[in-house]
């Protein structure tokens, strides 16, 4: 099963992989410095976690994986601009990304920015080009879940919180407002939209689906902290110990690394449970669920 | 006629302005900061030409108001989200935006550059949330084209392109490639939006309006350029003379401004030809281009 699941998801890092080589504007086309930012910050790197995500939820519905390797790439591209505008000085200042320079230590600031700004076009062009849904409306919901999840409502307006945050204390509530915000939106919106590739859910599905995405998406943050506490560099391909040295509130901060690792288990079975209107179907989901928590690195 | 045409637009203004009041979120909702700064952005400032030209495309097709009134909001929020990355001190770095402070010195840097990012994902939230055109399909349609104009091959990509131009000497028609997308391609799309939101055009049409939206486009930043060569930072509401201190290639330093006076009124009468195939349903769009091009401000 382990050796299955590995296969599986190799197989799909590689399609999402080729997929992006390919809807990425090239890198000798005019502006050739900004497309060649484009295509560093986004190739080579990255475990793909939410993509991984939108392929096991699209088993859920049927879907074709056609489609969902485009709405994986969009929310993959929305993931790949946050980090670049996240690592700018004027935010995280983090030279380190997926093991190499940020995209702002490789070119310049100005080209990271709108490399950032630019990538978060492309998703939504994508989501408007290809032929993803069963219906155009529902396409047209899956433009607006992807809309919701990025802005300030979702990962960026958890991004603001979480730069406010730098040196304060913050209850485990406000902890988790942020996260479910910065790092949760768009894995559920990884889920929701790899699901609506497919033919519909009935309401119980959808709301088992929405409550797993959730889950996920809080759990993912929890191991992340867990893991930035105890890394090296080496392992974590960016700069470790960062939030402890920014005074940055974390799941460890607050909890300790034993009580965040619970968390993340508690949080597993949770995700494991809202599982369960989708019985078998779900085998790929689990798969990814376990991956996401019980990762290493 | 021009009292008509005043009137018409000081409406569409207020129409914009307390849409785009509602549509953005409120500053009381968290984060609250960050909506206070995409607020600040947006609202109260600006000539609203974007807009302006959507209404007047509108009429073209025999759209409904209200639905050119989101279209034109989620151009806006674009040319908004531009602005302020624009100004950011790694870009244009400039302190002074519509008479006020630019967002990133009334907040801080990370705070504008977030409020950017939102504003974009905001807007393609309206274009999936609303019902704008005749068929979901269409719609979808008015998603990838606002998305092509934004990105890498329109507006980032010109933004790109001027970066890189400060300093060098640039050619007519590199300049013009660089203005094409830098302000040309949105002002394409708040015509091609504001267009389809009505009723399909014919291919004549479509080819026409597509000509005009070129020509204005590019009117429009030859009617800037002297302007910001002429002008005062008070009738500005902007730093003026600032291409000239960056060193920046213009369609004045390049043609004088005699010869960029000129050049304007000749894209003004190729704009006008080719609302021709319109007749009397482009009055307004006549209009339009006459308060671009004819503006003191």
């Amino acid at each position: 099963m382990i050796t299955d699941f590995q296969d599986w998801a190799r197989s799909r890092q590689v399609r999402i992989e080729t997929s992006l080589q390919t809807l990425l504007p090239p890198a000798n086309v005019a502006p050739e410095r900004l497309h060649d930012a484009m295509r560093y910050t986004v190739l080579g790197g990255g475990k793909r976690v939410r993509p991984l995500l939108a392929f096991a939820a699209g088993e859920l519905s049927n879907a074709d994986e056609e489609r969902v390797t485009i709405a994986a790439a969009a929310v993959e591209l929305i993931h790949a601009y946050s980090l670049v505008h996240d690592d700018l000085p004027c935010m995280d200042d983090d030279v380190l990304r997926r093991g190499k320079p940020a995209c702002h230590v490789a070119y310049d600031e100005a080209t990271a920015l709108l490399a950032g700004d630019s990538l978060q076009s492309l998703a939504f062009q994508l989501l408007g080009e290809y032929r993803l849904a069963d219906t155009p409306q529902m396409q047209l919901e899956m433009v607006k879940r992807l809309a919701q999840a990025a802005g300030s409502r979702g990962m960026a307006g958890g991004q603001a919180v979480d730069l406010a945050s730098v040196g304060e204390s913050l209850t485990l509530p406000e902890l988790e407002f942020m996260h479910i915000h910065k790092t949760g939106a768009l894995i559920r919106a990884a889920v929701i939209l790899g699901a609506r590739c497919g033919g519909s859910l009935n309401e119980s599905q959808s709301t088992g689906l929405d409550h797993f995405a959730k889950c996920i998406g809080l759990a993912f943050q929890v191991v992340d902290d867990v893991l930035d506490a105890e890394a090296t560099p080496a392992t974590l391909g960016k700069t470790a110990g960062k939030d402890a040295e920014n005074n940055k509130p974390t799941y460890v901060s607050i909890l300790g690394a034993g009580r965040a690792r619970e968390l993340a288990e508690e949080l597993r079975c949770d995700a494991y449970q809202s599982l369960e209107v989708f019985g078998t179907m779900a085998g790929r989901l689990r798969q990814v669920t376990d991956f996401i928590i019980r990762r290493e690195f």
